[in-house]
Formats: C-alpha cells, structure tokens, sequence
C-alpha cells in the first residue's frame, strides 16, 4: 500500500529505491499494481505527487547536513517552495502518457513511475526560482519569491555587502540545486534500466527546449521583437513542449508506447500546450483579480509579448491599437488604461481571433486522442485527457 | 583511432554514442585499448577532453537549431568558453582515478570514459558562469564573462531594458543549460549500465557538495563569518571535493574500484584538493601578476575568506594583525597596502602556517597512494598522481 499510502501522508518512509535502483530490475518494491491501488493514487494525483517529492527531499535534507547546517537551511527554503505549489500539471500528464500508452500493465511499478514523474516538478522548481530572479518578482503564490526572502534575511541581519546581490546569489544556487536533483531523482526512481533508457532522450530535449524557449523569451522581450511567429514559438518550447508535449512523451515512453501512440500524445500535448498559453495570455488581460490572484491587466503592464500584443501590433488599424501599445510596458497603468486596452483587443478582433485558435487547437488536441484515426488507449487514460484538456482551457485562474 | 584522434582532433565526426548508448553493453566502438590507444590519448589528455568536448557540443548545437536561431547562437558562447577553458583538472582526476583502479583492462573502453569524464566539465561551465555573476565579475582568462559579454551587447544593440539584468538572465539560463547537458554527456558517453550505476551516486553527491560550498561560501562572505573551520570547510567542498576527491572517486568507481582502492584515492583527493586551495590562497596574496595574470594581492582586495585571513582573525597579536585587516574587502587597495598586507602575514607565523599545512597535506596525499599502506594501483597512475600534486601545490599560477 505504499502508492496508496503515498497520496495521503508525506512520511512514507524509507522505500529501499536509493542504493542501486537499476538492480532491482522491475522498478520498484510493489509489484504488480491493483485496480485499486492505482484507483487510490488517481483520486488525488497532485497530493500523490507532493508526498513523493517530500519523502524524497527529506532524503536529500541529510546528505545536505553533512556538508552544513547552513545549507541544509537554505535547501529546507527550497523544499518548502516546491511542496507549496501549483497545480502539478507536468506529473499529471506525464502519468496520464503513461497509463494512455499502456504502462499500468507493463513491468514498471506505479511507486516507480511517480517517483520518475514528480522529478518533473524539481526542473519546474528551478525554472520559477530562476525565473523569478530573471523578472525580478517579489512574490509568488503570496508568498516572497527566493531571491527576495534572501534579500531581506540579508538586510535583516546587517550583513555586510549588497541584499539583492546575497539573494540573487543564493537563488542562483538553490536554482541549481533542483536542477541537479530532478535529474537524480529521475535516476533514483526505481524503474529499470531499459524504461529509464527509453526516458532519456524526451527528459534531454524538454530540458534543452523550455531553457531554448526561456532565452527566446527573454531576448525577444529585449529586443522588442513582437512578431506573432516568435510569440507562437515561445508558447510552442517554454510552455507546450515544456507543460503538456514533453511530461505526456515522457510517460509513453517509460510505458514502451509504439510511434502511433507517441505521436497523438505529442500532437495532443502540442496543441493543448499552446491553447492553453493562449488561454493564460487572455487571462493575464482580462481575468479576475480575486479569481487570479494577480492585479488586472497584470500582463500589459510587465510588457509581456503575448500572441495578443504579437496580433496587435500586425494589425492595420493603428489607430485602435495605440491604446494597447499605450498599456505594454507601462508600469505605472492604471485601471482606465487597462479597460482601455481590453476594448482596442476587442474591438480589432484580436480577442476573437485567440479564442478561435483556443477553440481549434483544443479541437485538434482531442481529436488526436479520441478521434477516428486515435490510437487506442488505455481507459481512463482518454476520458482523463479530455477532462484535463477542458480544464486547461476553460479556466478562469 | 577514435581514441588517439580525439586527442588532437575536434572533429572526430559521429561516433555512433548518441542513440541508445546502454544496448552497446561495453561502452563504445573501440573495443579493448591497447596500450598505444592509451599513451596517444595520455600524452594530452586536457587536449583530448577539450576535442571531445568539442564533439558532443556540436551534436548538440542541432538541437538548439530545431528551436530558434538565436537560442543556438546563444549556446555557441557558452560553447567557446567551455572549448577555452583550463586545466582540464576534474577529468584529469577522474581519468587517472578510472587507471589507477585498473580501469583500462577492464570492459569499459576508453573513448567511453573520455567522454564521461569530460562531462566533468560542463559542470564547471554551469559553476564557472554562475559564480561569475554571483561575483559581477568582468573578466575570465582575459575574455569577457558570458553576463558581461551579453549586457554589452545589449547596450550595443541598444535594446528595450536595463543590460545588466539582460546579461544576468542570459548568464543564469546558459549555466542552466550547461549543468542539464553535463548529465546528457555523461549518460550518452557510451558507459554501459552496471558502470553508470555505479558512476551515479559520486555524481549526485559531488554536484550537492559543490553548491553547499558555494553557499557556504557566499553565506560565510555576507555573515562575516571568518573562522577558521569555516574556511577549511569550504575549501573541503568547494574545491576538494569537487575538483580532486570526486572526481578520483567518479573515475575509481567506473572501474569497479574497490573499497581499499576508493577510500586511499580519496584520502589522496580530499588532501591534495585543500592543499591545492591553500596554494591558491597565498597566490592570491603573494602572486607575481606577471604569472598569475590576476593584479597583486586580488584575494585581499575582494575580501575572499581564506585560511591565512581567518587565521590572522584568530591572532592574538592584534597590532600586527591590523594591517591585514585594513587590507581584506578595501576595493581600493594600493600596492603600499599589499606589501603592509603581506609582511604582516608573514610576521604573524601565518604565511608558515599555511606552508607547513600544505606540506603535510602533500605527503598525506602522497602516502594514500604511495606509502607502504597504500593499496597497489595500476601503472602508470601512482606516478601521474604525484606528478599532479606535486604540479598541484608547488605552481606559481
């Protein structure tokens, strides 16, 4: 019951996967797994996830002491940020790839495969750690953002030298730290040796893609590059491929999914990603500061190169699109400038235009999977994708 | 000749690794060395990292193509500086690690563990880059650091936003992708399985260490903290760890090292690794800039914590000490001030100290793999071993 047990309770103890992992041949202590043990780990995947990376974590914390109360300090900082957060997407599809393409009924143990998945949520954790630093943010999820808590232990202490250079120093590290350990986590899993092979040519192109996707999004932020292609190409590797295309391949190929299926996964993930991108744009917009949890208009205020401003500034009616060029970029925007620039988004179409493509791609996602021509998965792996789907594209936060 | 030729040549074109590496069962297409493989590559191993560096970046450029353009431009600068840099320390270590526990006549081939080893320094790349930033500083081997590089462009290019924080995400993002491709390198190297299991636990702890050194470090810095166990401290990880005792420990245990072979290898490392710090430490005050291409008395002038400072802290000849303590952190430090700096030092019996250390470190290390306790290491190693600490704690730069 220790995949049962593990969606409900942090401390699951030691699970003997740390020694010599690949040794131990089919992946894992539990065997073949039951109805009703996947049943009880799919109730509540995203808790699931987060009692795996607290049982592994708290596993690193003591390696960590050897070298320094200190440091076992700060990575404790780094703990806490990743088990308070989100929503758990990239385990989530990562695990629907799996069990779409079959892997329930193969040699892998399910314990395997979610410890193998949740590392997914270690390389989300350095890139939020590192992007906040990049954007300068001082808070996520309501509370301060890694570099900034640093900044001011920092400035509460009286340290010598500057606080924002101490917390962007120490955020750098702990950023590198959870890169480090998504991949030894991945490695220490327990699956065996042939599923972890299968696995490592999708973990090395995500890696590189949402890093890829990053740098295009920082350079083209810098150099005012605002072509509706490069808004799309940034959705396409730091979100899709990164979100939905990779963690879904992933999981196919820990199941030993033949190119048929590999291929709906990936067209699924690809076009699902990128709605669901578009779907955030609009949000950043026109979503609801009390269902959000952001200030309205919170985009255009960063200047952030969403398809919307991409579409914007294609457009022919300069005229109607001023008021939206006035708003991007503006920090000091206020909310008659962001209704402004919500009226000129919908008033040239742009609105209508991202909605249609939402619509589209959303369309195409699903026919991927459950079309005429889909492979056949494995239930409830498809009912499971549609939902997730309509959820990642139907939300309103 | 894959082996000899990688050692003057950076093109050695495809050498079949990339694909599925662990179905090739004994690591690589050059089947069992001979010994005139072996001595070609020997004869410039730094030379031979560097070439096959070379070789797996510029599979890996493609990759970056398949995303954008200027993502894979990005990437050519973090390849020129991996391609520039250094001594080639850790897979020098590693390699004579894999040799001296008779590696070559067991089924791992030599190009395989060229390339695993070598992976060693892309791992410095990411700390080379990050560290750099975490420091600000301009310069590295007399080229621009990859921040500095990327801010000037961006002020040359005159684009929308500060060029400091531009060339801080760029830096960030390029050491990010230079610690997930470390892991490719390894694990695409062509080692086969059982050799990689073995490989993964000093690999996982040898990253962990390196950044709790690092932290240590930057904390210790910030906090004041100038005790000599703290120093000592992150010499250990920061530098001995990483740069000599792992790397033994990774290339021992890709031989199938055993436990006497190992712990006498690492005893080697962890004390040649603080000598080789404690030689950095009175270069940094004593150097001739002339040699060390670093100005006169750098350490002091940045306020490094070294041994010799927080020795003179602990001094209880405070008068004598004070002008050592004027000297650390004053960015304006004139040559008056070293010279005062350094006869202080040299008074206080600190300069000694330090000597004496470095001389007792080097004969500990020495007996490890020499002495008549030490287990029997294979031809040539123990000789190259000494050979390298001796280069390790008698240089001039």
């Amino acid at each position: 019951m220790t995949v049962g047990g593990a969606s409900t309770t942090a401390d699951a103890g030691p699970r003997g996967l740390f020694g010599d992992p690949r040794r131990t041949g089919h992946g894992g202590p539990d065997g073949d797994p039951t109805p009703a043990t996947l049943a009880a780990l799919e109730r509540d995947l995203p808790g699931a996830v987060t009692a795996d990376l607290a049982d592994y974590l708290a596993g690193r914390r003591r390696a960590c002491v050897d070298v320094a109360d200190e440091f076992a300090g700060a990575v404790d900082d780094l703990t806490r940020f990743v088990l308070a957060g989100g929503k758990r997407l990239r385990p989530t599809f990562a695990w629907w790839g799996w069990r779409a393409a079959g892997g329930a009924g193969g040699a892998a143990a399910p314990a395997a495969v979610l410890r193998a998945v949740s590392a997914l949520e270690l390389i989300q954790g350095c890139a939020l750690v590192h992007d906040d630093l990049i954007d300068d943010s001082a808070t996520r999820r309501g509370e301060p953002t890694v570099h900034a808590r640093w900044a001011s232990r920092h400035a509460d202490a009286s340290w010598a030298g500057d606080p924002t250079r101490f917390g962007a120093a120490v955020a750098i590290l702990l950023g590198d730290v959870a890169l480090a350990w998504a991949d030894d986590m991945l490695h220490e899993s327990g699956l065996d040796v042939a599923a972890l092979a299968r696995a490592r040519p999708v973990w090395r192109a995500m890696r590189t893609e949402v890093l890829g996707g990053q740098f295009l999004d920082v350079q083209g932020h810098a150099s005012s590059d605002s072509r509706p292609e490069t808004a799309l190409r940034i959705s396409r590797y730091k979100t899709a491929a990164y979100t939905v295309e990779r963690p879904l391949h992933l999981g196919a190929a820990l199941a030993g999914a033949d190119e048929v299926t590999v291929s709906a996964l990936r067209r699924y993930g690809t076009d699902l990603g990128i709605a669901f991108q578009l779907r955030d744009d609009l949000l950043g917009v026109f979503g609801d500061p009390a269902v959000t949890g952001k200030p309205a208009g919170d985009d255009l205020r960063e200047g952030k190169l969403t398809l919307l401003v991409a579409l914007t500034r294609a457009h022919p009616d300069r005229r109607t699109a001023a008021a939206v060029e006035c708003a991007v970029g503006d920090p000091d925007l206020d909310a008659a400038g962001v209704d402004a620039a919500r009226e000129a988004l919908v008033a040239l179409g742009v609105v209508d235009d991202v909605e249609q493509r939402i619509t589209e791609l959303t369309a195409s996602a699903l026919d991927a999977v459950r079309g005429a021509d889909a492979p056949i998965l494995t239930a409830p792996a498809p009912e499971r994708l549609a939902d997730l789907a309509v959820a990642a594209t139907r939300r309103t936060c």
